[in-house]
């Protein structure tokens, strides 16, 4: 799916929720822990339930890596079931030296169909420019984290003044273009995102904090909104354990209609 | 494998050779190409024949990934495969918020049961504290990197005029102990081994740039080694690919015994 596709999705359904599948096998309904493919049907019944209010699937690999081969084989079957009119993001924030990035961007884009997925500045051009040689994928690099941790090492300081972030967001948006580059941007930190439209005024931001992080959809559409929307908000365990009952599939329903809602309010 | 007994196993071997198992499927030799379990057929011959001269063997995960679920199954086979008398280390750069890294360190301490695993430090200490939480297991950190890229963020100057890789290896030793935290240290950089070395005496390093990636092991050697040896020093492709025919794991057991005879002379 490139940029105006997702765009097109995103004016059709008034909405720019992403539903984040960080399916934790501990937290389904009971129920379905003993199926033998557990976290694929949570899935497909989350799927099901939220498609016409979302126009994003985010998978975070954590949550499948953490179940070996068993994991992987819901993580494709998951991937293999979003319809095509919903962008998949792999959750994956690699990175490495360029052969291995390589390899990594060829397991997303190839041998799973994702459109965009996560990485890891760290390493620098190298380590993301694999994944930007891709046609009609997007590279989504860390920027802004919403995590205490951010402050660490994304806000430091630089002799020239600016954070490391900023610096990180400025050198990398200058890799690509709004066609093949996104950005994660913090949602509980939502005056930082004056700061980042100043520097990327048109790429599109993946924001994931929404919900269960703290962010508030409000400040982050006040200050993270373009004229082509360019924003992509996800929220993960505030829809899909919005129950941990029988009832999971519609309480993640509604919750990610009442986010639509919000969201169409903003929109107009 | 704790902390001294790696060192025991040094001593014992004269040896700080790491054998880098990046197996890629399009460069080992055509007579196991049509296997139907390739890439551990080709890793167990050369585990088989280098085993007596190296101490560990790290695993890149992108080799194994992008071949989906066949490739996580080749990587448990070749996982249970090493003797326990190597440091088993999964070279997977991963990193993520708090709940999500827990996700990482269960997969590759308990899912799969390697001795380390690397991890990317951009999101600050609730992303790697999760690894530091098991006991006995090592959380690999990447300080200065081996690639061209490592000169975009990782020598960016802070505002007191220290670099930013210098500022994260300072932060983050001080989360764990020399029992628990070893840094990513790249080869083609030996001067700033004297700096890195200055802000931590006691920690592993490990080296990835040896061999392929052009590092002096004399260079590194000169400013890394400790009493304790302090050094893991990895070739992958110089010695997994040393030949591309049917002589493969003798060429690779021939590299990595000049390496260990070259590293007896560094340890007298």
């Amino acid at each position: 799916m490139n940029r105006n596709e997702l765009i097109a999705e995103i004016k059709k359904k008034k909405s720019y929720l992403c539903v984040g599948l960080d399916t934790d096998l501990t937290k389904i309904p009971l129920h379905l822990q003993s199926h033998s493919s557990a976290i694929f049907q949570f899935n497909k019944a989350i799927i099901d339930a939220t498609k016409e209010f979302c126009v994003g699937y985010k998978i975070n690999t954590a949550f499948y890596e953490v179940h070996g081969v068993k994991g992987w084989q819901a993580l494709e079957e998951t991937v293999a079931y979003i319809p095509s009119t919903h962008f998949k993001i792999a959750d994956a924030k690699r990175g490495d030296i360029g052969n291995t990035s390589a390899q990594y961007a060829k397991t997303f884009f190839e041998t799973y169909s994702f459109d965009a997925v996560t990485v890891a500045p760290y390493m620098g051009e190298d380590s993301i420019r694999p994944f930007l040689d891709y046609k009609n994928k997007f590279t989504i690099v860390l920027g802004l984290t919403s995590n205490k941790g951010s402050y660490d090492f994304e806000y430091l300081k630089t002799d020239s003044g600016d954070f490391v972030y900023e610096r990180i967001i400025k050198k990398v948006s200058a890799w690509g273009t709004p066609e093949n580059i996104m950005f994660v941007a913090g949602a509980t930190q939502a005056q930082e995102l004056k700061t980042i439209r100043r520097i990327i005024p048109d790429n599109f931001l993946l924001i994931p904090g929404i919900g269960a992080q703290g962010g508030s959809l409000k400040e982050v559409s006040k200050h993270g909104l373009t004229r082509d929307c360019g924003l992509l908000a996800n929220a993960s365990r505030a829809i899909i354990f919005a129950s941990g009952k029988e009832d999971f599939a519609d309480a993640a329903a509604n919750v990610a209609k009442e986010y639509r809602q919000e969201m169409q309010s903003y929109l107009i």
